[in-house]
């Protein structure tokens, strides 16, 4: 690749950072080493009737700043990192979307970064593959909402659509906000980079592709969705049902839950609503804590199913064995 | 009772049929003799660590006429009553509010019609002390929705409150609409007894006691509310779920399920916005029947308890035992 091909992507790369927790590996970073990627790529999980699969897309590493936790000193960030054994140089973010077989379903809920990745991210149709399964395979998509790292991997580089039998299911509150060009114009610039790409992937999808379901309603036979708005205007979770089991996603519920189950008061920058995403954390983690269920975290550590059970002021991520 | 006050009565149960399906008693009917009340009139479900109790308000006698269900010829009602046993000359309508037990929480799902009832209901705290619970033991109260078979039971005519230690959770669009005086004022003459009869209730609760919550989004920990908006403008259904086994209550999704779960897209006369009804009923039925979660609906025949299994062009409701 030649320096002005490189520094190009770099400044492409650098448009996205925001919403795809890309880190900065095009910039002068200091060396924080390399993630490492699970493997294999994907674990399953039986649900009733159902099989759940947990198809990782990468992990991006992450130079751990004073703005990555907006409401706490960073050393009491890295004070509970440390407790827990980890870095506190740097935060790894896994990127996991989960695939619901059922019958002759194969439900995908969000995407990963596909062709807009870091080297440490993109992997998802590779490991798809692994597990069994081809793209063209995949029925229809749940997407939580509309940060890159949730949407990018709809639509390649080409143009094309990346699962092209599959209808996209997206949260009514979302599509609106994102599409909505006054809001584009009226937003600060790093955040223009995320209105922008939701145009990429949505703005010329075919009205039969795109499904534009209301929060809070069911999405498809035995799936919920659930209102949970705060990370981003319209983010949403969704719940799996199947011969009374129970898989609830948590999408962006929290980011790495080392730092926002344990602490769920506790604001990752991403959030765009701090405080209402504060309300539905504590809210939604109460209740699977309650409610025992197997829950899947798009930032969890891999295999990213497990269970949340009360843990001091928040809440521990028991990963299922 | 004197004749006067008598009459009085009678009119002012006439303000309330249209919301709280007080059959035609106090008017000149064909006798069609009186429902069966179940005996003992409450019924338990294990699901997971908690306990769930139906616990049986009464049943309303209503004669069948051509405006039950709108968008059916009677002789197809008929044919469909007929078809399962059933008299073609009335409905029985039975209310059915939950009791939800966990730990020290009693919660308490819909009222029934408290002192505002006929006289073949409101037997819902009677048959509450045969299940052992006194009023006073209810820590929450959650409303579907704000007909008057829903709420009439949180308050009594002296306007004490039945439930003297439970905070009222109620949907903030449900609450919007009947609370607001523009939409009462523009209500047809047979709506406004519904907007007065929340107003009797929510006017002057206190802001400890009430909760407004938004549909969607959990309620307390481990139950969730779901948008079900149409048969009111905030309908709203609730799921506990307790170590993994799920409970849905489907509040007035269907009317009695002889007809409205046998075939979803007919139209109860008290669904207020029909098509947006019939579409969240034939999603929640399919859901249901997917996940083959235990349900119970508010109108379902006694114990109220079921599993939704498809049938013809819609679902039978297949009672617990």
């Amino acid at each position: 690749m030649h320096r002005r091909q490189f520094l190009a992507t770099g400044a492409a790369m650098a448009a996205w950072s925001v919403t795809t927790f890309v880190p900065s590996w095009a910039q002068n970073a200091p060396n924080l080493g390399t993630p490492t990627l699970p493997d294999p790529g994907f674990a399953r999980q039986k649900v009733g009737d159902m099989e759940i699969i947990a198809v990782n897309d990468g992990v991006a590493r992450r130079p751990l700043g004073e703005e990555f936790v907006r409401n706490a000193p960073i050393g009491e960030v890295k004070a509970m990192l440390a407790s827990q054994n980890l870095s506190t140089d740097y935060i790894d973010i896994p990127f996991t979307p989960f695939v619901v077989v059922r019958g002759s379903e194969r439900i995908l809920i969000d995407t990963g970064l596909g062709e807009f990745a870091p080297p440490t991210a993109g992997k998802f149709v590779a490991n798809l593959a692994a597990a069994g399964l081809q793209p063209g395979d995949i029925t229809q998509v749940l997407i939580s909402h509309y940060h890159g790292d949730h949407i990018n991997g709809l639509r390649k580089r080409d143009g094309s659509w990346t699962f092209p039998n599959a209808k996209v299911h997206v949260p009514s509150v979302e599509h609106a906000y994102w599409m909505d060009d006054a809001k584009m114009a009226a937003a600060p610039e790093g955040l223009k980079g995320a209105f922008q790409g939701a145009r990429r992937v949505f703005a010329d999808m075919p009205a039969d592709k795109l499904v534009v379901f209301e929060p809070g309603r069911t999405v498809l036979p035995g799936i919920a969705s659930i209102v949970a708005f705060g990370h981003t205007p319209g983010h949403t979770l969704f719940e799996a049902t199947s011969a009374g089991q129970v898989f609830t996603y948590l999408a962006d519920l929290t980011n790495v839950p080392t730092l926002f189950a344990r602490n769920p008061d506790w604001a990752v920058q991403f959030d765009m609503d701090a405080e209402a995403a504060r309300k539905v954390r504590r809210e939604m983690l109460a209740r699977v804590a309650a409610s025992n269920a197997l829950v899947g975290g798009f930032h969890f550590p891999f295999p990213a199913f497990g269970r949340k059970t009360p843990a001091g002021n928040g809440y521990a991520f028991e990963p299922v064995a």
